[in-house]
């Protein structure tokens, strides 16, 4: 069932974000090696990501064990950004007790998209995203996805064995220029 | 069974507004005698009111004839003030594809609660209200309505007959000073 | 809204049953005058009755005063009559804990449909029947109801003034012959 | 999360079944290695298993190829057999439109438990079981079973790789005097 929307073996993109909600330390996919990564894209008045895809994600960030799977907000602002700023996204994820980091997707100066939803290219929001234990983009789909799909998903990545070495070498493959924010602007060395 | 929720015959007081969406004119009440009046008073970051509320609200406003049952928004924020301006509320009624009229209740000076919601002593949000068509009280709910006790009581208020002399009777009743403003700062002359 | 599924001012003829389950008298329409009844006719292998129907009419049982609304079910088989019996229907009403009393529409000798069905003119299960005061017919709908609705016109029929003498009126209207089983073997004088 | 309801590494007992529906051959568990089986352990008039056991599993059997998993409804009759015998229960499957093989659990001579039933240790219906490609059991659970949790487990299970030698080892290890009907009755040379 889940061939259609998997994309496989793509190493997931670096998230270049311009800050952090629920953790004191900004979170990097690198960091998150050997563990199964949940990413939700939302936007704080997208009525789909509010009603469906928020509370998806509070529930499999309740049910996992967090060295398991790591669960991590993406606030992808792509319209109305004068009201959907740090300040709104903190009293919402106050009001929706999210209690998972959340990272604001940057923006970009010379366009709507930030520069993660860029990089992903991503249709919109919500979008649901998995990520394996070696770093690569396993699930990418717009819209609603089923508790029974994200379920099977999460399953099978899980269960997926990944040796000592795979995992060393999951670890060094990301370019650290990338890491420090690759975007459309040009690389920094 | 709606017993316990019901105000019976209260007037209902004047909404007391800083202005309006998807409407022209400000909406009164008095303008209003003659249909059974839905009242939703939410917050915009309220869950309560964006999971449940607010589709329900629009499920009476899809469902009815406007000219017998009437459903307003009354937008009645007491926290978080700075990200629930008129502004992010636009955009929020924009996104939820909101059409009824919506009042911004009117902030107060000396304290969080604004004027409406302080008139009728709300508890909070979501309230669900109900008038009936000569301007009584009628239904005053903190938290969650089921579909089904709304339906009931906005039939009980539909089958009502009124006779002219009673209706007439009503759209006198509301002391003009009431309808201008009276609030905690004192009335207007 | 509920103009298109009320049939006005029709007398709701008697019923026609072959027994009762949770009642110790069988239960007459004439015997429920000064009540808005409810009716759900439907057949206990009927994934539409189970799955909506039946949780729906458990709910109007549960939340009124039964002096007020009257709830019955009606057991209107008209296939597979073997494996829906009497014995199979009290442990399906035994299991899904229904309390509220339920009539078995009369097998009719020479069709499938039972006669109350057919008096009825039911065009199959679930059929959702709303009975005024007076004993007239008000709902009557083929297929989901929703709780708004069902709520709307409960609500509506609640509220209508029926005098006295309205009351002595529609107790006699009802005549003796159709009571006792008017059908289409012929009606016993 | 689901290390509570998982029992690990004890093999599956073969059904002991007394007939099938939607299947012209009796389906063995031994002939299902190298699948995943889902087994649906239901009664026809039981609530929690129509409402909710029922269509989960037709959702399981609708997304998922039936090479990867395989659907088993077992109807395991303990109470009320007179009415819930192989024509009700056909009537049942139609209606419901079930297409995937049901067994009928072997009736006991001694006691209301069925054989599988009784074998299985169920503690009731509605239960869910799932069956790892080399025949074990893995996940055994009265009650409601939420999407997200099944899907999780059915993913882990589809993700675990199994050589062939695993598969052709698995094959065997079944006794041929237990798949003929190990009962309390006594075991079959």
């Amino acid at each position: 069932m889940n061939k259609n929307t998997t994309v496989e073996k793509i190493k997931a993109p670096e998230l270049i974000t311009a800050g952090w909600l629920n953790t004191s330390e900004p979170v990097t996919l690198a960091s998150l090696r050997g563990k199964v990564v949940l990413m939700h894209a939302f936007q704080m008045l997208c009525p789909g990501c509010v009603q469906q895809g928020i509370p998806q994600t509070q529930q499999v960030f309740n049910e996992f064990d967090p060295e398991r799977v790591a669960v991590i907000g993406l606030h992808t602002v792509f319209e109305h950004h004068a009201v959907m700023g740090r300040d709104a996204l903190e009293v919402f994820a106050y009001e929706y007790r999210l209690r998972f980091p959340i990272g604001i997707d940057k923006p970009n100066e010379k366009q709507v998209i930030p520069h993660t939803m860029m990089t992903y290219h991503m249709q919109g929001t919500p979008t649901t995203i998995l990520i394996d234990k070696t770093g690569h983009l396993r699930l990418h789909k717009f819209g609603h996805v089923s508790d029974f799909l994200l379920g099977v998903s999460i399953g099978t990545l899980l269960a997926e064995e990944v040796s000592d070495e795979e995992l060393a070498a999951s670890a060094d493959d990301q370019p650290e220029e990338t890491q420090s924010g690759c975007d459309d602007e040009g690389c920094r060395i």
